[in-house]
């Protein structure tokens, strides 16, 4: 048996998240029947991460065990000829026996996209967020969130209550970025060794709270050492949030 | 009563085109029910086009008589609070009695995008073309569509049969875009006193049939004077057509 890893590009918007559900549309779905297609092979592909309905991945990952003699570099091709235009595949490998898409994992980038002059195009892909945001002030909050804590606060009810809360969040960064309307648009980058249920989103809230004028600064760490959702931010949409990076056996940011 | 005119930019990948259909989403359907919400008029309006399923917008119209003293300044804010953020009203202007979006419109411009390397993200948005079209062959093909004609040949079943099928195009131009990752990408820009059903998709579809060599770009003036819809080519999917911009009392192009 081959062991092959999938680099994928989704746009969420039209999909019930990542994972397999019958009768409605997932990305797992749409990848699964596309192997089964291009390849004749029924398999079930173990993905990264399970993205909610309307979040969008340009990193995501999947593995699977695969019969067959198709060249490696040709799987990419095949895939994306039996696959609907907003799945894309990006690359495909081989790797060893042992590899996993999801246990291998050592960290995951997250990127959620906001702007104040989201126009009709833009609303699949951006939270449009309040003008006059306290850019400053949301990146001072950011600063906080660095570093291994338990993030309970930042964890939405649908989570799994047993499993620790406590993540290492590497790096968070919250960028501002050139628009040609006038209009403000921040990305929020944020790459840790695991996420909570919502957390990108609750914490891209907790910011856009900050930016208002809502919630200080300095509250966050008394917000993340009191393990209370009440106290955090509210939750942004799904449709600003990309699954951006898998970083597999280890983590080394790239310039 | 006061005459408005609304111009309004649309993803239309979400809705069941232009005109109002009990149970499903249409743009108009939305922009009626905003109009309800914001300003308390249950209102039909008047849409210049009917731009079919998955077709987008950048520069609707539609026109409405309204009761009421909400500063004309006031009306788009107003809407675009009760609208989905894939509606967006641009402008909205005060009319004399006598104006009508879709009768006093004397001109329409249609742009087509595709492009060859389409990522998920385009999928909405563009036509994924086959790589190596013959560019030239393409312009050649498209300037003899210019003039006035009886463009019976593109016209779809469904469109009305006892109508005259003559149109003028003021003016048609293909345009090779710079593309970041290498593929190449082309916008059909087509402007034209009024069009057909499925005209400048049919149009799109035969320049890239004659790119691909399918047909010649020296057939066009046969295939148009055939009146035959079955010699020209295939209908372009409408993700990748734009109603860009409604011409009102006169043509005047921009440079």
């Amino acid at each position: 048996m081959r062991n092959i890893l999938l680099t994928i590009e989704y746009d969420g918007s039209g999909y019930h998240g990542w994972q397999f559900q019958p009768k409605v549309p997932t990305v797992q779905g749409e990848i699964e029947n596309a192997i089964e297609r291009a390849m004749d092979q029924k398999i079930k592909v173990n993905g990264t991460s399970r993205t909610d309905a309307g979040v969008h991945a340009c990193g995501q990952c999947c593995s699977f065990m695969m019969d067959g003699s198709i060249p490696v570099e040709k799987i990419a091709y095949a895939l994306n000829n039996a696959l609907p235009g907003d799945i894309r595949i990006l690359s495909a490998e081989e790797k060893p026996e042992e590899f996993h898409a999801r246990f291998s994992c050592v960290a995951k980038t997250y990127v959620y996209k906001m702007k104040e002059e989201a126009g009709a195009f833009d609303s699949r892909f951006f939270y449009r967020i309040p003008k006059g945001l306290d850019f400053e002030k949301m990146q001072k909050a950011a600063a906080y969130i660095k570093g291994t804590h338990d993030f309970k606060c930042f964890q939405a009810a649908g989570g799994d209550e047993k499993e620790t809360t406590v993540r290492t969040i590497f790096d968070i960064e919250l960028k501002e970025k050139e628009e040609k309307n006038g209009g403000r648009a921040f990305d929020l980058i944020v790459t840790g060794d695991g996420f909570l249920y919502n957390m990108v989103r609750i914490i891209t809230g907790t910011l856009v709270d900050v930016g208002m004028g809502k919630i200080t600064p300095e509250e966050l760490p008394e917000i993340i050492e009191g393990k209370d959702r009440t106290r955090a931010g509210h939750t942004a949409p799904p449709n600003g949030l990309y699954l951006a990076k898998i970083y597999h056996e280890k983590y080394a940011p790239e310039e």
